[in-house]
């Protein structure tokens, strides 16, 4: 039986989502927690729909595993640590891939230009100058929909940096805390750092809203650009199609990230 | 010169505001960094307007000190500790005194009756029972208004415990935390923690909502009343009135406290 989860941690203490030996990381945790509540010889292995990297958090983080049974979740979340909450554990519907079925990722990244809230301080970056909201939503209205973002990608061999950019807007809460909204169907490794980083510089009057779009057309990794800290990024949400369509979409993502790729190892959410 | 700050501060690696030998508190961190920034023989006095129990935030707290100069917001910062942040200091207006002054004192109260969102389990109280929000609010709405609090006040002799509760709701957000929202022109120790605890017993079903304010009424502490933790309770706000009443209100505060108390340690924004 495929199980989903739906799950949040504060990845401060994680070395980030996956796996590593010697590292404690949110999969480990997690999966050590279900082998442990299942009574299981060896941890199940989770599939995740974004993997964070280190210091990023989640609050809407989706994953999978193939069990016998669903793990009683209050039970589960006893077992966890409390940077890590499991909000729904419950049988998957037929042909759900926690990260093939995903139509899109979307992230959160907050700046603040004042002095930060102390109880936020490990979600928001401190920004020393003034920043100007409309400037940076301009630049951001011109890097949406699908273009090659190498600009803002770590390069990685035989990989493919197209992406679609679904939306990327900044709003000042009523906390004056500056919070981006980034949606892509996926991001490569460091691209919502590197678009709030352009972003940024753009916002406190270093380069002009028309920046970004020009690194993004050039199409190279631009030393201009610096990828901003990763404590302030945090995946909001993960969007599936309707069930009926999980199946067809897995086998499309599968299918484009094999050609365009030919790896696994890309595409799907990196912070 | 009398200067007023305006900072905030987790509450969770302090023992609390009021200086202490021994202890860690915002009182001694903040004096020592306003000594080491005016380079003064000694760390100068604050007088503030609520003094937070160990463990308690506050994202709105004020405090005065008479100083020779107002120390630089930025360097003030730079020497604080990440968690606690000074967001304003500037010349207090003349007869301004942030206890005496202050008209009123809001808290919000955190409260989760889901798995707590990890980033915020510093200053939220995970609750085992569903809660009723609706059976809590009517419940809270036959507390307000100018009564003698002792059902809900630790007793300490000789003060009183007469206070105005100006407000006192919950509303579920659009995360499902339940937040109360606690106004009154001050409060004696513990007694928000209380009467929380008390809307709880009514949220979960055990107590009815007329039950509250019985205990209210019978004025004598309940051992049936559940002090809540420390950890969810913030100091959002203080209230002060429009500069031409400020002596004239410090004034009537300090009347009342010395005639009704016989003593200066109480009514000021206990957690």
């Amino acid at each position: 039986m495929r199980v989903r989860f739906d799950l949040a941690y504060e990845g401060t203490d994680f070395a980030g989502w996956a796996r590593q030996p010697q590292q404690r990381t949110v999969q480990g945790v997690l999966e050590a927690a279900l082998g442990q509540v299942l009574r299981l010889p060896q941890p199940p292995a989770l599939t995740v729909a974004g993997r964070t990297d280190a210091g990023v958090h989640a609050r809407g983080q989706v994953a999978h595993a193939d069990l016998e049974s669903v793990p009683p979740l209050r039970w589960l979340n006893t077992v966890l640590p409390a940077d890590v909450r499991v909000f729904g554990a419950a049988p998957a519907p037929p042909g759900f891939d926690a990260r093939f079925s995903a139509l899109s990722r979307r992230y959160s990244y907050r700046v603040a230009d004042a002095p930060v809230d102390p109880l936020r301080r490990r979600d928001t970056l401190a920004w020393a100058h003034t920043l100007d909201v409309d400037a940076m939503n301009e630049a951001a209205g011109l890097l949406l929909g699908e273009h090659d973002f190498a600009a803002f990608c770590k390069r990685r061999e035989g990989a493919t940096t197209i992406r679609r950019l679904l939306s990327l807007s900044w709003v000042r809460g009523a906390d004056m805390v500056l919070e981006a909204t980034v949606e892509a169907d996926a991001f490569c490794h460091s691209m919502v750092r590197a678009l709030v980083g352009a972003l940024l510089a753009v916002g406190e009057g270093r380069r002009p809203a028309a920046w970004p779009g020009q690194v993004l057309a050039a199409a190279v990794r631009d030393p201009a650009v610096t990828v901003v800290p990763a404590h302030a990024l945090c995946l909001e949400r993960v969007s599936y199609p309707p069930d009926s369509e999980l199946q067809a979409r897995a086998a499309a993502t599968r299918r484009v990230r094999v050609l365009a790729d030919g790896s696994d190892g890309s595409g799907d959410g990196f912070g």
